[in-house]
């Protein structure tokens, strides 16, 4: 199959389960707020070494917020319910209530739980806060330095999708770098959906565990298969000969449905940037991931 | 003491020491040096609920990088030595070596001691890693999906110092918010020092512990003292009649000289802005920090 | 009236009727398309002494464009139709053009007539240039150094509306400045409208002719009534006691009813910044525009 | 000659004299001088069609400002002296008068004549506006809604270079655009110099006239010569074989030396990424301009 004269390779995307939550900060201009979400989503690309998995899903006008601010909204994922109120609590407390301005509404649809994350953080008010009421939305009013921060009291969370995946392979390095970028761009406009990793993108894919004897003890290393530097030294690599530069889209959502719709999106966009070879996925055989997305049923 | 018409109160901020990391990262562009510093520093405003405090601290042009590439020197700080080579271990290797065309260098001047983070980062290359040499630097070259990622061998740590900090107090929360900013901007074009909080300021200062009885098991609560809308609520409000705004900064860095320096230009510029009325900082009494950096001398 | 406790006066927005085209520019990335369609509305606030207005109206994501590549819509203005015609080839000639990756298309809806722009652009081609269509349009693909810059043919044209306005009084020039970027922010959300001025805001709104007699070869001067450092100075000041920052905001559209919505969103989102005082617009008695725009009846 | 393994063509960039001014905008914050730095210096690339050549210098920190704000300079460029006095009473009139909380002083250095462009601008206060003194600058204090706009009385211009150039060739368009950004980077850099061009490139560098025999009424259409998808077409192509993106750099400066100094950072810059294959420059033979700046030379 190829789209806009691409080589979709007939594979899959294998996605795991992962507890998220859907926070929307607001904020006097929607600089803070983003300035805000940008914090609070940081160090956050994958949970092999990140305390969690986050990024900023999409930019909320003053129109449709519950107290008419602009605002962004985020979404935090980990493994655990335990650790996903925990990460919660700390990148609220810490990025979003010290952010000027800022204020933070629960913005999960169809949520399997509520964790009290707004309750917890009242707390910081001392006895001074208030209990109150905003649009419907049960609200606590923290007095700060820079006025009053608010808080909704519960948060929505919910098993969503971790790790839908796709490569774009291109002529040279610069190429798939802007293929990638297209695809961020693309994969933006697409709701519910993250892309956690720097910019989007991932320059270094890896793979479970180690392919050298002496490096056992690592729990993952680079994907030497798909290391266009590496295409004429190890006998199993997966780089056309014609390829000189791969990056990954890694995307996290709240379901299946809208994983699938931004790896559409970004894959279409990609593949307009002339220059870019082959589209494939990151798979572990089905070994692994409940969720098995084909690139090829993406186009039917 | 008067700067600027502004009112300087006779105090001083208590600081801490911390040790601090100063890594250099390089990209094929600015923009993507920007964004895996951005991404590398997240989540890292305090350590009392973030794992690390970390923060930009500036630019670098191509001319004066090693491998002759722009660049952005970073900051991360922890309490202890081996927490501070874990989250640089973490931050590099989730957030620098997976955004594109990223390398990573050690921008540290005088360390106390060295840590081999790149050496521990190397066996990501699973064995396809080649050790080299840049300009006298002992690198690793690492075979990954968009190329080869560069990491120095090892990286100088030494003990900074964190917490310098001052408050600005103005006529209105917007006012103090824009003098904040002002201070901010002043202070990025200070060596050595970053300003960890969103924006590199904090809206909701904390004091230890908490005034309410029940409230007891909170480590840290608003600084109800420097709220505005309690001013006429609590008795012990430091928040003069005139003042509805205050924003705090808070500063780490490599020395006290480098902190002291930054505090001077952040309280100039801050006293540019019409409106503000006092400037004053935080302290324990003296008990807690060794240094005690006071607001006057700075302006001998 | 009163909106979020802020008071409406019971006055109007003078509007004029002014030539514009609505232009999509879109481009390898967002950020491509953005840096052209920045460049392109440059030095374009106001026909006083700009060669056009202009501004950035709003990003198109790449499922919704003609190539399938993000892109921004700008508006350019001019009160001639002729002039309209020569700064569209003047600012897509300079600054699309030159612009890496980028390709532009007509995004007006019912126009008033067609300009062929794209027809005069495509003679830079030097007779290499290739007549095409794509999606139903007819374009012309013209080599460039960066490879193919695809122009539509002919671009829509219209009479629409110049001058929406309205003021924003608050307690200091802070909360003025911060409540008019809250406004700007709200109207960039909806269609159809631009801020030509800096960051969307007037700082030094003006008067017909001047009031000193020394002056009268001035074709507009400061406009003294609102200037907050006047109000003790000037007999026939306009500036309330309590209000020390003044700001303006002006919006072309291609739609009375899309600047009236303008109007309405942006002044909801000004009034919910605390400190905000008063809210009125400027006119010229109705003597001047044919639009009248009540500010009261926005809120009916 | 090969720098960092490019090939560096055996020619020259021609240039031209220019007059120039340099201008520093003030601003409460960076972002405020960004902004009205910005929308100054927009539709200004080339005189060929624009008003004036326009760019963003660099930034100056607080602590080296008259006004101890920061701030950004600016170059406005135009071959006649009165012509460029008018560019800069509209561009700071309409740009950054009227920019919210702007203030403008003059940055150049060994100037070749003052231009009284504070003391026309000053006819805006009505008779509200008052002389005073900063710093030893003379200047004038213009009531504005927004407060007061201060502008130096006088600014110096000189004749300057324009013109500086060098093109950057590599293996695809990506490559070239990527390598075209780190030399932007590069050059962003060096002082007394601008990169008018979007985003400091030129993607659809021209000749002088037109080759087409039906085309004779143009002034300048594509370089025909540096088209990658036209070497197969042309007789006369200069793209390589293996060229496939090219990209021209062009540089405005205060001196000769300066442009030199930019042209060399630049080129520096650019080869260091991975697929460029030459650098070379574009000149008319020495016939026209007075500035021949050798490639090679740069280097010695």
């Amino acid at each position: 199959m190829e789209i806009n004269g691409v080589y979709i390779e007939d594979t899959f995307a294998e996605a795991f389960p992962i507890w998220v939550s859907r926070i929307l900060i607001t904020a006097a201009t929607k600089r803070w707020a983003k300035i805000a979400a940008t914090e609070a989503t940081g160090f956050g690309t994958s949970v092999i070494m990140c305390p969690a998995e986050a990024g900023i899903e999409k930019y909320v006008p003053p129109s449709k917020t519950p107290d008419g601010r602009p605002g962004f909204i985020i979404q935090i994922c980990h493994p655990k319910k335990k650790g996903l109120e925990e990460q919660m609590l700390e990148r609220i407390g810490q990025c979003v209530l010290t952010c000027p301005t800022t204020a933070v509404f629960d913005a999960m649809e169809e949520e399997d739980e509520k964790v009290k994350v707004g309750f917890k953080l009242k707390f910081f008010g001392d006895g001074f806060e208030k209990k109150d009421e905003l649009n419907g939305r049960k609200i606590y009013r923290i007095p700060i330095m820079g006025g009053e921060f608010i808080t909704e009291s519960s948060f929505g969370i919910k098993k969503g999708v971790a790790g839908g995946n796709f490569f774009i392979m291109a002529d040279t390095n610069a190429t798939a770098l802007m293929a990638a970028e297209a695809a961020v761009n693309a994969i933006q406009s697409v709701d519910k959906v993250i892309t956690p990793f720097p910019g989007g993108i991932v320059a270094s894919g890896s793979k479970v565990g180690a392919s050298n004897p002496k490096y056992k003890f690592m729990v993952a290393t680079t994907n030497h298969k798909m290391c266009p530097t590496l295409k004429d030294v190890v006998e199993d690599s997966e780089v056309p000969e014609d390829v000189n530069g791969v990056y990954e889209i890694v995307i996290n959502g709240l379901t299946e449905d809208a994983v699938k719709m931004a790896m559409r999106e970004g894959i279409l966009a990609a593949t307009r940037v002339k220059g870019v070879k082959k589209i494939t996925a990151g798979n572990y055989g089905g070994k692994l991931g409940p969720y098995q997305i084909k690139l090829r049923e993406l186009f039917e």
